[in-house]
């Protein structure tokens, strides 16, 4: 399968690669890594074991890729301005599109440009970071819950699937991914937001009990704005909170995605993982009070 | 009158040096600013017009002091736990205490130790800053609230404003310290927190909107945790609030006490600003959501 990675950030270069590996036919659009993975190819440094992939079909236009299969968007949305230009020139008739971004908003602004019959959407529950140009560094996990834009669970949600689970992706086709993208912000949404604001790792946030409250406060919030959509299940509370919490107590100082472009002195992703959110739950009659306080108070750092 | 300063930040050294200026006899209680004013005296640079006093009665214990007719308190509340060390010398029979301390449980703590009757507060609407040893900044404003801790109008209270006033300081005996004490959290919670946790100065929080707004949901929290309490008058929210606002957009990047503690990596008073009014709050039936995640940002903060 002929594929397209736009957005070849630690993200698009960890599945990038994984697919490769497993045998598939890949292209990454690329700019930091690109004269790098040219030089040297592609260097996967994982906890599940380190690989190297010499040859790396690598580009600095779309244009230049042609018409694929399958691309996947791992650009971050902050980026979004440039998303539809970046995926045309890959589009054929049949040419699927799966965005593995963070938060809501990117299905629809790729729908509106191709028509929502194209698209997919995954979560990603993957802890990556970028080393030097041409590796990256795979901390652990890599869960992927993909599904169609349009919802139910279709034959192609169940194939990309397989081929991820062929490439050693952990990866599962559901139905409503609504739910699946709400449930990642019941995550991202305390834990990116609170550590590039203090710029604490997750561990050093869980260690100090106040911000352990405010953590489980934040994602009940996130929780009554999600069931307050129509989704097909609503999410259990207490439950999916405590696992979530849980399951960040494993992470050794992780750094989230948004703690180190705040760090780095990128953009923030606040559209995506805030504004849209919090418009959506309030559309739904729910206002989350401290999400709000939390995008005010992020947004005032962006103007630094 | 002999009146003793214990606490002799910008806060007691201003409002000492007015009432030595307007004749009265004063004692402070020094530290940082010891050898300085020893040396070469006080000097004020204010709004109002600079002026300087060339000698001082400075004392670094608090026994040497003796007793005092007043003792004025301006101590960081961060500092209570020595607070009634450093007054107890200076009490004679007749000795009463006004605490001009920020926020909430200053009395409480004087009036366990002291009696209830010897106990004044008084809140302080003044930008001052530290200069360099053995000079005060006066910014602007100055105003005070005073009133008993027992409450009531007491002839005592309006002797100690007319001493105010004769020192150039507007003063005020209130009846309803209480009141006094929640109106001026109306503005230190919002601006004294954000400043600190975002490193921003009032016009630079007030010049972002979503600060902005955020700074009168917290105001509005704050009142409704006032008017909970068994006030005389309640807090017109809305009026107060555009007040506090229109007062402060007056203050040209004046940069509050607690952002300065911050940045010169000095504890906070979260326990008096923060902790306290949260605890009276919720005793009263009131949530304050908002001053409660500020409250948990801001101890975060305080582990560095």
């Amino acid at each position: 399968m002929k594929i397209g990675i736009i957005g070849s950030g630690a993200l698009g270069l960890y599945y990038g690669a994984m697919l490769q590996k497993s045998g598939q036919d890949l292209h990454f659009l690329m700019r930091r890594d690109f004269d790098a993975v040219q030089r040297k190819g592609l260097q996967v440094d994982s906890v599940n074991g380190n690989f190297h992939l010499p040859k790396v079909a690598c580009y600095r236009n779309s244009k230049d890729i042609g018409p694929v299969d399958l691309v996947i968007v791992g650009l971050k949305t902050f980026s979004n301005q440039h998303l539809k230009d970046l995926v045309r020139p890959l589009l054929g008739t049949r040419t699927a599109i799966l965005t593995l971004q963070n938060g809501l908003g990117n299905e629809e602004l790729l729908a509106a440009a191709f028509g929502r019959e194209r698209i997919l959407g995954g979560v990603a529950f993957l802890c990556t970071n970028r080393g030097e140009p041409g590796t990256v560094q795979h901390l652990g996990e890599g869960r992927i819950h993909l599904g169609e834009f349009s919802g139910g669970l279709s034959a192609r949600s169940r194939m990309l699937a397989e081929i991820f689970q062929a490439a050693g992706v952990p990866c599962e086709a559901v139905s409503d991914l609504r739910r699946a993208r709400w449930e990642k912000l019941v995550w991202n949404i305390p834990f990116n937001g609170l550590s590039a604001l203090m710029k604490k790792d997750v561990t050093d946030l869980l260690d100090h009990l106040p911000s352990k409250e405010l953590i489980r406060m934040l994602m009940l919030e996130v929780i009554s704005g999600a069931n307050a959509q129509v989704l097909e299940q609503p999410i259990d509370a207490k439950k999916f909170s405590d696992q979530l919490i849980a399951f960040t107590e494993n992470m050794d100082h992780y750094r989230p995605s948004m703690m180190i472009d705040r760090l780095e002195g990128r953009p923030l992703e606040l559209d995506a993982i805030y504004r849209i959110p919090i418009e959506q739950a309030r559309t739904a009659g729910t206002d989350m009070a401290r999400v709000e306080m939390l995008y005010s108070l992020l947004s005032a750092g962006e103007e630094n």
